[in-house]
């Protein structure tokens, strides 16, 4: 009999969001190839923060190597919304990206109204986010040929969702995530409250962690409800949603914050998406799956958006109407 | 703005035995057909329960339709353990199978112990039922070539749990099941418990319920362990454990039992390996996933077993050794 096989000190699977963005990306490059001509992206860069740069930058790079014709522009922010403007009406700018923070949070929104929901690869325009909400995922019902933009991040964050089997594909869509407990640990208007409303959405039952309180977005027992529903969690603290979630998120900026370990669930799967580490290293002693970032799959989402745009111009003959 | 669409009653997947047996028979029948014979399998019938003939005809008609070569052989009780010997070494047989019951339990344990572990499609051989509670996969370590066998029905629920995508590839191979948390009600020794060990080995913790009590079958956190360890829940009942329990398995004889609907978790997995109902209609309220029976599945793990021995049996230029 052979000695059994050395157990390691923990079994949990650190994934990559290269290894996910690979995969994705395959789908993206298929469609921008199938294409007459390669998709036209503009980025406005109206900051000097070198994150934003690096940022910019590094988009520019993936874009160009995968098939879209990108162009970076750095304006001054008082012409911004001007140039977005013109931007909307022509013909050769096929969707656009703006670099936030602009100005502050209140006047970035305006600027985010600008952009025409034609053209906003990052899915932020009024009505592409009121569809999110709303559960309504084409721009044309009851005919349903264009597909609603989904904001990046969020959307990011579903297709790792994907990738990591936590979408049940043999439910029906629409509902993969039946049963399904969700933290998700920020409650931003970028991010979290959208990223929120989508996965209660596709059947989770979610808690929505801010500073404040914590908040259940559901669609009710059986999914009754059409689209979700928001109710306060009053007295609730991560000591009772941690321990049932299956799946935690966590988007916390600032180096202090990190996730109580001790508090996850055994075998739960944690997704990081800020910029910082949310998670303690013994986060590994406890989940079964852990990604620590997703930027590489926001880009790949960005580009994919920019395709779902290009498909869902109508064209005759091959010539925009 | 289109109406949006009626709400079902509920959202639950029905999904019947035989769409799970007919994927798993692809599997197993191309394996047959790269075999170089027919595989011979002989099934012994020595009881005159009508229940017991129905379902040696039922294999008997599977088998023929899928390339097996099925022999239904009724022969006296008395006369059984002599003709299992034989069937051991006769060249001509290479599975075999018993219709259970025959005597009471402790003597049909014994003729259980007579089969040849090479010929045991039922997988109720003592050493490869103590293979499956060590967790040891392979008849031949460290070769590693020669699968062990497992029990039909604890193998049938496992390869159910696979198609609804419980089990999730993207963990490694024999911790596919870390984090979800399953009760199987039923702690029989040719099912439940067997089942029970199955699923704690694959990386899940396990309530197995019985009428006396609760046991937890588990690898600890981070499946520190290389196999399951079972520990006394004393004091849980069913409200303990199925409200956190992703997965219930029920098989309660008689048609009296039923799992209280309202103790499941939303959006639960729910699985009846009972021959009676072993939940209420409204199961399909709560659940996301509800699978009534499971026998024709079992069948094909039958086939798949068969088709295991003879691929284990060596052989120099096609001719056993």
């Amino acid at each position: 009999m052979s000695a059994p096989a050395a157990t390691p000190a923990h079994s949990c699977k650190v994934i990559q969001s290269g290894a996910i963005a690979k995969r994705l990306l395959e789908e993206v490059t298929a469609g921008i190839k199938a294409l007459d001509h390669p998709p036209r992206l503009h980025g406005f860069l109206a900051n000097a923060d070198p994150a934003a740069r690096k940022y910019a930058e590094w988009t520019q790079k993936t874009c160009t190597e995968n098939g879209v014709d990108f162009t970076l522009r750095q304006v001054d922010r008082e012409a911004l919304e001007d140039e977005i403007r013109e931007a909307n009406t022509d013909p050769n700018i096929e969707g656009m990206i703006i670099y936030y923070p602009v100005f502050d949070a209140t006047r970035d929104r305006t600027l985010q109204w600008t952009v025409s929901l034609h053209k906003d690869v990052e899915g932020l325009s009024p009505q592409l986010i009121s569809n999110m909400y709303q559960n309504i995922r084409y721009l044309d019902p009851p005919g349903n040929t264009r597909k609603s933009i989904l904001p990046c991040t969020p959307l990011a964050i579903v297709k790792i969702l994907e990738y990591l089997n936590i979408y049940n594909p043999i439910l029906d869509y629409g509902k993969r995530l039946h049963g399904k407990r969700i933290t998700v640990i920020n409650r931003s208007e970028v991010v979290g409250r959208p990223l929120a409303a989508l996965l209660a959405n596709d059947g989770a039952e979610v808690y929505s962690v801010d500073v404040n309180d914590i908040q259940q977005f559901s669609r009710g027992s059986g999914l009754r409800k059409q689209k979700h529903e928001v109710r306060d969690m009053e007295g609730w603290g991560l000591e009772n949603c941690l321990p049932i979630s299956d799946v935690v998120i966590s988007g916390v900026p600032g180096e202090k914050y990190k996730v109580p370990t001790q508090l996850v669930r055994e075998g739960a799967v944690c997704i990081n998406f800020s910029s910082e580490k949310n998670f303690n290293p013994d986060i590994k002693e406890k989940a079964s799956i852990y990604v620590p970032a997703i930027g590489k799959v926001t880009i790949v989402v960005l580009m994919r958006n920019l395709l779902r745009l290009v498909q869902n111009t109508p064209r005759v003959n091959g010539t925009k109407v």
